[in-house]
């Protein structure tokens, strides 16, 4: 048996359902999940049942490190599970350490072209490439890259686009989602010979119907997990809809293992709406979200003590309150500013701020008493605007 | 034969379909609009392969007929096709005369429990009822509405809501789709056991997949065209992504033959996000509109003449740009303040005004050159800005 074989048994024995037998294209909606194989990123699962997890990429020039960690904490506190990183360049690439190994979320490389940007991010301890295999110039550097991947347990998002499809493609098919589908085959098919399987495809379009028709093809033929995006969907209303159209039809049909909204808008605004998809599918449930970060030098108190307190006090609270306990006074405010409120604390004070902007100061004995007070009206005040 | 198959026969033999051959649940998206019976609201068409039309709600009082009247001509050039009206009274129901002959937009009363309200209603002229006849007390009642509907050419619309299901489907299924469905049914049935056939049904629910798989039974099993929604989604964003989600899931399926998002906003936010859900999914081309409005006797120029030299000059230009032009520099901003650019015109001069804000004043002969220079700026920010 060829070792190609043997990776596709392997491929397929790694199929884990959850929640619901094989994918139907006759069934009702909403339809059970269709099983992937299941991917690791970081502490991430993509597929085989795991939550759908929303991800964005920052706005920041990547070489900006504490831009760049600023923004991803940012992204934590708002929601999003894993964030892409473009690393156009060497001086990006070699930023990726740093950034790493501050960053509370697993970072996703996104590379073109340059085989020795991919290895520079593995090398920097990235979770997760972005890269398409045909792309980057040839079998031995693609060899050079999947071997580096799999040492490391690191796996490849194949991205496929549909404004930058192949000659051959466009003029065989057309912009059409078949011309998307084989595209990622071919991609795929590099990695699948080289026995590499950890494998994410996206068939990004900036036409619903294009996009959708696309994932429902490749989800047909592939065993892989699928990250859905409508690409290029523009900026406020117009794109927020043409996302949530094409994203919560496939993940009503079962389709989608993680989800990326695409805006002309802040970052953090695109976690926000794929998470509100996600809980209008009844995939993720509203709930309290208490955020830590204790992440430097700086910090004066025992955060986690004053976390597990809080949780203790809020235990029977159900409503959608992003809460922040923050180590640094000079930089927790401005970090958490994705969250509805939030503490942080300091040389025997701490300070109260909500969404960012700092309401009081109070002594680190009233921190939590003062801290789940807060949080309780802005439950209720959520409660009665029926989010 | 008994008239009930009668009725049905008449039924089946309206089905009118554009675009494709019969439905499937198997197909891939999106799919071939389903067959329904075309329903008369007006001059819309609902169903029968109609275009897919787009509705919402006047949030002022009823019984006050000029504000009702300010916001539906603002709904109108918003873009709605329809407009329904709460009639929660005797005093709303005789306001309606006024309103009817004044509304540049068909008009829907909402009808709850009194029969006498649809039977002035109708007298008043409205195009469309949306009432449920098992809750409006008795055959004798609901022969009384329906003989005069029927005259009158007015359809109707059963609108089930998860929210105010019976109490027997309740504890026979719980607030499930079935329930729904089962609901709406036992409404048809009694509407088309007196030879009444211009249905429209609705079957609402808040939460997204209750909503669609409803939707989905409902098609499975009935003619008649489809009016989706999505209950209470609520305020902002969550609001957007909950209707989004579920309308255009059903629109990909093929199902829906009108569309009401429902959001704790101005209605006219409601009218762009359906208008936007029907872009993203190419039911509707952005193009630019001109709206007129004539309405009163303070019209002091040749409006059509205005709007025909205005279409002439424009006639290359393809982008969504909302224009209006008015007869009346009183009112007439203030109406047309969904339009992004408009004129009034007055006695030998005219407003230009965007958004509703006056900008300049223009002589009669600048006012057209003037509108038309303004409507290709901003043709062009929206391209940059990616509309």
């Amino acid at each position: 048996m060829s070792s190609e074989a043997d990776g596709k048994k392997d491929v397929r024995a790694g199929l884990q359902v959850r929640g619901g037998g094989p994918v139907s294209a006759q069934g009702p909606s909403p339809r059970p999940r269709r099983p992937t194989r299941p991917v690791k990123v970081g502490p991430v699962v993509i597929g085989g049942g795991a939550p759908v997890s929303v991800q964005t990429m920052t706005k920041t020039d990547t070489r900006d490190v504490q831009a760049t960690i600023d923004e991803i904490r940012r992204l934590h506190i708002a929601g999003a599970d894993l964030v892409r990183l473009a690393v156009p360049d060497r001086e990006a690439a070699k930023a990726l350490r740093a950034i790493v190994r501050q960053s509370p979320l697993p970072i996703v490389a996104d590379i073109h072209f340059h085989y020795q940007l991919a290895l520079m991010a593995l090398e920097a301890g990235v979770q997760k490439l972005r890269l398409n295999p045909g792309n980057i110039g040839g079998p031995e550097r693609v060899r050079a890259v999947v071997r580096e991947a799999k040492a490391r347990g690191v796996p490849i998002r194949i991205g496929v686009n549909a404004g930058s499809l192949e000659k051959d493609l466009l003029s065989a098919h057309g912009r059409v989602p078949e011309a998307l589908v084989e595209s990622a085959e071919r991609h795929v098919k590099i990695l699948e010979d080289m026995d590499f399987h950890d494998i994410v495809v996206s068939l990004k379009a900036s036409d619903v119907p294009t996009m959708v028709r696309a994932y429902e093809l490749m989800a047909e033929r592939s065993p892989y997990p699928l990250h859905l995006g409508v690409t290029e969907a523009g900026p406020g209303l117009a794109g927020t809809v043409k996302s949530v159209a094409g994203i919560a039809h496939l993940l009503l049909e079962g389709i989608g293992d993680t989800i990326r909204v695409s805006l002309t808008e802040e970052s953090a605004e695109e976690v926000q709406v794929g998470l509100e998809i996600l809980y209008a599918l009844g995939l993720r449930t509203k709930t309290l979200e208490i955020v830590a970060c204790p992440s430097c030098g700086r910090c004066e108190i025992d955060l986690f003590a004053a976390v597990r307190e809080a949780e203790r006090q809020l235990q029977d609270l159900k409503a959608p309150v992003k809460v922040a306990i923050m180590g640094c006074v000079v930089n927790g405010p401005g970090e958490a500013r994705e969250a509805d409120v939030g503490v942080a604390g300091g040389n025997g004070y701490a300070v109260l701020f909500k969404k960012g902007r700092m309401e009081r100061r109070v002594t680190e004995a009233e921190m939590i008493p003062a801290l789940v007070a807060e949080v309780r009206q802005i439950a209720e005040e959520k409660a009665r605007a029926g989010a």
